[in-house]
């Protein structure tokens, strides 16, 4: 039975690190939300489990995976669920936990970048809150960034299996997490993100080689991939962008 | 060998979330920063690991868990780890990632309770990113905690094993978490959290059972618990509190 994956059906947002992993896995899946009405899919089968009354364990939001009865709920927590059964975790159960804390610290920086353009509420529009976006831009550029990638490349660096890969000495989810993170900043920030290879040449190589895997690179081809807009995670307001310090 | 938990020594912040499950299984830890620097302990040591740049696996932040040489990083990943030592995770494996998931919406609100007194800059002062504090608390109190607690009460009350626990039969670290997010709100928002009780009696069952509990009542009592404070996570600032609509 395949894995059906259910998220927003035209952003990539948070929903994109799941479909990377089982794109490259190969893995059976369906994009819910992108399925037809008339086969019971489409974002109304989502939004059917998000209200349920009787469901046994309801997501608090998307993306939520269900293998079989069971759903899986948080991005980070639904790859630490497929990445074993992918093999796109390490084997070892010490290190899944480190993969784990690496992803964590992945959706913490997805959470800022979402906060860059949503500074005060997200049930507002950005224009409501365009000058504290501008100040929160301003500081995640100068200082969030910064502190994430310097750490995500000190990682790559101090990795006892080298740094071709984050954890391990095999491709896992978080790499293909951080390329992620990787295209979504560029497209959000390309003045801030201008100089990411000279700063971050290890992370950047993660990035190439991600994006080189023929499975990753079949569907970045396809339609499947949404392409970013400024209805997801990853925003592109020229306003929001200066260049790094 | 004990447990060796790293946290910042003033305050409970995230680090409490923890601290409440090792005290519940009556665990042998050691709370590292708050130990003596003649024995190796006390802040230092944990800085050090935090800027080590020859350790395997470094955290992005505190609080981490040592377990012999694994570090493990951010509060839902060491809740995964401990939980099922310690008995307090589901034994079946399905339900522990259901565990997972509603810890990690845990996560996602204790980011909001943050950033209701720095919306802006965590680099900066509250009292420089005040003006925009209000007007995310407002947004915190009218919107997003009905949502939040709204959708913890919902997963209580349509859990096929009935509303004693948030996941399961039996007591697991999320039942301890909610306690502590309980606790925390009514610290920092003692009007807007005023109807609690009335508005959540199944979260406020879970509360109180657990505040009831021996090791958990002992541990309260005892000078391990930190009291509440304005460094913390959960601040309590009369001007970003108001009533619940």
């Amino acid at each position: 039975m395949p894995y059906q994956l259910y998220y927003w059906d035209s952003i990539q947002g948070r929903g994109e690190f799941v479909r990377l992993t089982l794109e490259e896995a190969g893995a059976d899946y369906i994009d819910v939300s992108r399925g037809l009405e008339s086969s019971g899919q489409g974002i109304h089968a989502m939004i059917g489990i998000l209200k349920s009354r009787s469901e046994a364990h309801i997501p608090f939001a998307p993306p939520f995976l269900k293998d079989g009865d069971l759903i899986v709920s948080h991005v980070a927590n639904i790859l630490m669920y497929l990445g074993p059964k992918l093999g796109l975790a390490p084997d070892d159960l010490g290190l899944r936990h480190v993969a784990n804390g690496l992803q964590l610290t992945i959706t913490d920086l997805v959470a800022e970048v979402h906060d860059t353009h949503h500074p005060i509420a997200t049930s507002k529009y950005y224009e409501e809150q365009k000058e504290e976006a501008k100040a929160r831009s301003a500081e995640f550029i100068d200082n969030r960034v910064p502190k994430y990638l310097g750490y995500f490349e000190r990682v790559l660096k101090q990795n006892p299996a080298g740094p071709a890969h984050i954890v391990g000495d095999r491709l896992t989810y978080v790499d293909l997490s951080l390329f992620q993170v990787f295209e979504g900043l560029r497209y959000a920030f390309p003045r801030a993100t201008a100089h990411l290879a000279d700063r971050y040449p290890l992370l950047t190589a993660i990035h190439d080689g991600v994006a080189k895997r023929p499975n990753i690179a079949r569907y970045l081809a396809s339609e499947r991939r949404i392409a970013f807009n400024e209805d997801g995670i990853f925003r592109h307001y020229p306003e929001l962008d200066k260049d790094a310090k």
